[in-house]
């Protein structure tokens, strides 16, 4: 069995115990961690030594003395009722002292923007002012019962993640890490200067774990010192006076702060994004990608590599970016929770490799005495295993106090194997890639750049709103289809579609994740319409193609057969309302589909529409026929192991390629089967606890049955 | 025991048995039915006659000869799909040709109209044309992929509402009955003529029952003889090619068939009304009125009353419009179906009285063997009671083969005792107002047009999509407020909220009923801040207020001190979910609360919003306090006695008057007060089956403690 592919942590005076692990999980490579200083014999431990390094924060001496070279922000007061002609608003209200403070170096009337957001005027500048002592806008000839909002730039003066930490943690008196802006001139100069000063002092650290660059994800605080808001890619905190300025010169056009507020919802990736922001994000990432590959280089001169943590003050080098490729990354390092993150990780172009940080993290709150730490791991290892099978991360590792998990000699025995399945399973795939039976694009305003990370708010937890959708890319995440994320604009480019099976459109009307006004969009429409038409296969969940107009809601209703009922058409009788007694898509289902938050009031349009399941008056899951193409209608899909059946069900029917499924699959619900065709191996997974009896087809329809143990992985040979 | 207000029908060869009836049930009018002439000797049967009168239709002889004058209706056909530059749409497709025909008499390029519904756009005059023939438009210079519809006028050849009859009791080679139209110049000068000629021939109608006068509701078939539209409030059938030159005319500017059609919606009063339609229905309701007074006028030259049903062809008489009241109609009649219903009918203003005819209908679907009618009619008698003791009607009737009913001695008993409490209740009346402890006001874009006729679709039919609202107007046509129904122009005129305590806004969003793209007006929004904020209640169910914009999806969030999440706002942490441990407006719940079908993803904005109802991440109930007003939010409100004591609750509590509730009031869920101050007499009515103790509060507050017996409604003199 070979070794290697494994980053482990260790901790103090643990050295003979951290060899024990290293040799057991073959671990390779040695990181410090949140808190701990790797021992100075570090390097007999393990071939790599990855050390964490943060490039705009940890140096307060810099950041006190360069105080207007801090990172910025910007912050939208609550909305504020005038009551007469005169409206006082204390703009930090709401806000944390401690983490936020005004900008008024920078001229206030050049970057603050008052609006009346009852008629969504912009107050003329003469008719407010700032005093910075009490820190209170004062607006005149308000009108009184609008309400009104100040938004205002700040200076960022703690880092939320070490924010969140100190807090969470109770770090007393720890000083506050104090965040550097890399666009300011004297920083900029300062980060490369520390960069090499760093690598000249940490001779041991063989990879340069960067967590991350220059800004970070919008994280903000209240003034009860609790999370605020909260946007993994969200852009707030990237901004600044001179990039604003920048920005002007390069675009040739000025942006308001209202391009970044966004009215209090700050671009959230839900949002239907603007051109002004998208502009934003380019002139962003360009400018970090730049910077960062100049740190890269560096790194490289001194002879090291380069990892980016995927998190944190990640803004601007988001990896399915576009200029994320020219920044010569060694690799990307990310936290795992399933099998979407996982592929968020692996399917990352443009580095040598990428590293899957997996659950559960060494700490005591699933490390004390009575809890079994396995159960966390094997059900993150078996959700993963789905993602791996289809794409890899090269390596994987954990995290926090070794010497803690060292306490549960179970686990580690458990993770040795995680560990020789990972290798097992990594070497026999040997790079290439497993059979897909379709090519599944997944259609939103985001495309590309959001590649597995559709319908987050803050990393991998859990909303009400976005489950239902989530549970789409996580099925996706291990199954036999080629998955691409594509945008409106990648539909109007006549390569786009070619090659593809099967769109899937999912989410809430008006998000970006359906689409909003794209849909009013007659080219997107038109190109759509001919492709489903023409033999395409459609997938709407949720409330695909939604936008009012033109007398449906639905902008794809004739093509998916329903349409939602808004309240417009409920003269127009509905008869449609029963199921066919058996369909395709539905023949797998062994217990009550769980549709999520699902849908209310989407109702069949034709008694075409194949109606497969219909409850409370409410039709949530459909088909219909149209043309040569099918298109088929799921009012939500949560991640579960029959959900996952009825997707890959839905698009075989969509694609028209029903005959087509039973080709490297397996019958059984909870088995999975990945085939490689170069490397002449396939795989059969049981993703359950619990023994599995399956059918197993190969590639041209031949089926044998097999048992599989618990959460077994058989591997097979391709005659 | 006072007799009379009651009207009955009769049967064939069953005076003996009418007059029997008519003694036990004290009825003083005998009225005709569907199918079913009156005897000869029916003026020895009571002191009055109704006899039903149809002014358009019923004279196939005419409509015939004058096919050109037949009424119109405007129809659009489905979306078509272009799938290459030409189109051929049947546009009988979907239609019942016996109902409907295409009208090419007039000039098809001047009133139709094919759009592009992928864009809006009207396709040019010359790049259509139609076949009589084949009844197909052949379009030419289509865009591929785009879909297209028609809009064409056509000629009504079948009334409804006798279509509707005819293929329900299967009458088989019963001539179909083909309305004419009032504003064609021949058939307008007919109507008047033949009025005076019925007149000469019936001389023993003392009332003539009008069923009703020239323009039948939306009600529209499809190819299998079944209802394929339906809008109790509709105006598509009131069209007609001269009428839209002389609307030209008259408002100065030509309408589109857009301006009926509404991209397939025909201006559902769940639309937000435009512009172009209202001025459609002010010319319509003008030139109906000044038509029906005059055979009003010809009624009573011959010494005849007029009375009108509300319903069929009801178009352009609403009795809530503007020029209603100048018709001079004697009365009105209309179907009860509960307490909103009666009150539509009790509430009319400018006639000398009202009717309610009642359930059950003496139909064998109700009256056969092993059914008990009585069942029926007390659920219809106990919910009309309610509204009865606000406004009465100032007569009863049912309707039926009375031959039917007088098989089931039992319901014979019932309905004399019905007849006697109603007498007792509107004798002790005497057109007295009872006491209102608050004035509440339904906001919506309708306001007094609409008076208890929101959320309708078909007159009095149960819809998924409404009864979450209409529940809220059945509980207020009981309950001791002074209900007033108001639109946003309303809100404009400085004296509409003078008296107002409660504002009720209930609705989905972007629905007529919720407002719109009203809430974007600034004026409306400031209005109705000021005057929450300086006191005023506003209860909101549903979607209040809606209309996303500001970074608000609720304009009035901040009052109501929640919003509904979009998506957009996901990233905004949400901290408020606990409930109040108590609350004013649910302390009579004694069940489970009934939210219908409630509402997703609204959430409290602040810690000082009283959440009263949370579940599974929803809020559901809460009050906020706005300056010195207040601010209810529920999520749907089905008619129910405990709905109904909680939209009390509610009203007294935004009102800032919980104190003043405790007046004419039973803390009985079940029981309600009615106190009648004029007539010194005061009631308290028991809702339900069942005997019921309850505390009685007088007008100063002080309670004794009473019983009731099931259904008893008991008299007391207010001292």
């Amino acid at each position: 069995m070979s070794k290697g592919r494994i980053t482990i942590p260790t901790d103090d005076n643990f050295i003979k115990e951290t060899m024990e692990i290293a040799e057991k999980w073959g671990a390779d490579a040695i990181r410090d961690c949140d808190g701990f200083k790797l021992p100075k014999n570090i390097k007999d431990l393990a071939r790599k030594v990855y050390s964490t390094y943060f490039v705009a924060r940890g140096d307060n001496e810099w950041a006190e003395k360069n105080p207007e070279e801090l990172q910025q922000t910007y912050l939208m007061t609550k909305h504020h009722l005038a009551k007469s002609d005169t409206l006082v608003i204390d703009i930090m209200e709401g806000y944390f002292k401690e983490q936020v403070k005004p900008d008024s170096y920078h001229d206030v009337k050049e970057f603050w923007e008052v609006i009346d957001r009852t008629t969504g005027e912009v107050v003329s500048l003469d008719n407010w002012s700032y005093n910075e002592e009490t820190q209170e806008v004062t607006i005149n000839n308000v009108t009184p019962w609008h309400e009104y909002t100040v938004s205002f730039l700040a200076y960022c003066i703690w880092d939320p993640t070490q924010m969140y930490n100190h807090i969470t943690n109770n770090w007393g008196d720890k000083p506050h890490e104090m965040p550097f802006d890399a666009r300011q001139p004297k920083t900029n100069k300062y980060i490369f200067e520390a960069m090499h000063k760093w690598l000249d002092e940490n001779p041991d650290a063989d990879v340069v774990r960067f967590t991350t660059f220059f800004y970070h994800f919008t994280l903000v605080f209240n003034d009860r010192a609790k999370e605020k808001y909260v946007d993994w890619f969200g852009y707030s905190s990237s901004v600044s006076a001179d990039g604003l300025r920048e920005f002007e010169k390069v675009k040739g056009y000025k942006l308001r702060p209202e391009d970044i507020i966004d009215q209090g919802y700050y671009n959230s990736s839900f949002r239907v994004p603007s051109k002004t922001y998208l502009d934003y994000m380019d002139f962003t990432q360009k400018f970090v990608s730049e910077n960062v590959k100049k740190l890269v280089d560096i790194t490289h001169e001194h002879g090291r590599e380069a990892m980016m943590f995927l998190g944190d003050n990640w803004i601007g080098t988001e990896p399915y970016g576009k200029y994320f490729e020219n920044i010569g990354l060694d690799a990307v390092v990310g936290s795992v929770g399933g099998g979407a993150t996982l592929r968020m990780i692996a399917d990352i172009p443009g580095v040598k490799y990428t590293e899957g940080r997996f659950l559960p993290y060494f700490f005591p709150d699933t490390f004390h005495e009575g809890n079994d730490p396995t159960i966390e791991a094997r059900e993150n290892w078996l959700t993963a295993r789905r993602a791996i099978m289809r794409k890899p991360v090269d390596r994987i590792g954990y995290g926090g106090y070794l010497s803690l998990a060292y306490k549960f000699p179970k686990f580690v025995d458990y993770i040795e194997g995680v560990c020789d399945e990972f290798r097992e399973i990594y070497d026999t795939i040997d790079g290439n890639k497993p059979y897909c039976g379709l090519k599944v694009a997944i259609l939103n305003c985001w495309g590309k750049l959001r590649t597995w990370q559709t319908h987050m708010v803050a990393h991998a937890l859990w909303y009400k709103q976005i489950y239902s959708y989530l549970g789409v890319i996580e099925a996706l995440s291990g199954m036999s289809l080629d998955v691409s994320f594509i945008n409106f604009e990648d539909i109007k480019n006549e390569d786009t579609l070619k090659d593809i099976d099967v769109i899937i459109n999912a989410g809430d009307a008006g998000t970006a994740f359906s689409g909003g006004e794209n849909w009013l969009d007659e080219e997107v429409t038109s190109i759509i319409r001919e492709w489903i038409y023409n033999g395409g296969g459609f997938v709407g969940i949720g409330e695909p193609s939604a936008a009012l107009g033109g007398g449906h809601f639905f902008q794809l209703a004739n093509a998916l057969g329903v349409d939602k009922e808004l309240g417009f058409s409920l003269s127009t009788d509905k008869y449609f309302k029963e199921e066919v007694s058996s369909h395709f898509i539905t023949e797998d289902v062994f217990e009550d589909i769980d549709f999520g938050e699902g849908q209310k009031n989407i109702y069949s349009l034709s008694e075409n529409t194949e109606i497969i399941k219909y409850e409370n008056g409410d039709l949530l899951m459909s088909a219909n026929t149209y043309g040569k193409g099918r298109a088929v209608y799921i009012a939500g899909l949560p991640y579960s192991i029959q959900n996952t059946r009825i997707l890959n069900r839905a698009c075989f029917y969509a694609a028209n390629k029903e005959s087509e499924m039973k080709k490297w699959y397996a019958d059984n619900s909870y088995c999975e089967v990945s085939a490689y065709i170069e490397s002449k191996r396939y795989a059969v997974i049981n993703n359950s606890n619990e023994k599995q009896v399956t059918k197993v087809y190969d590639g041209e329809g031949n089926f044998m049955e097999i048992e599989l143990k618990p959460t077994e992985i058989r591997w097979m040979d391709i005659k």
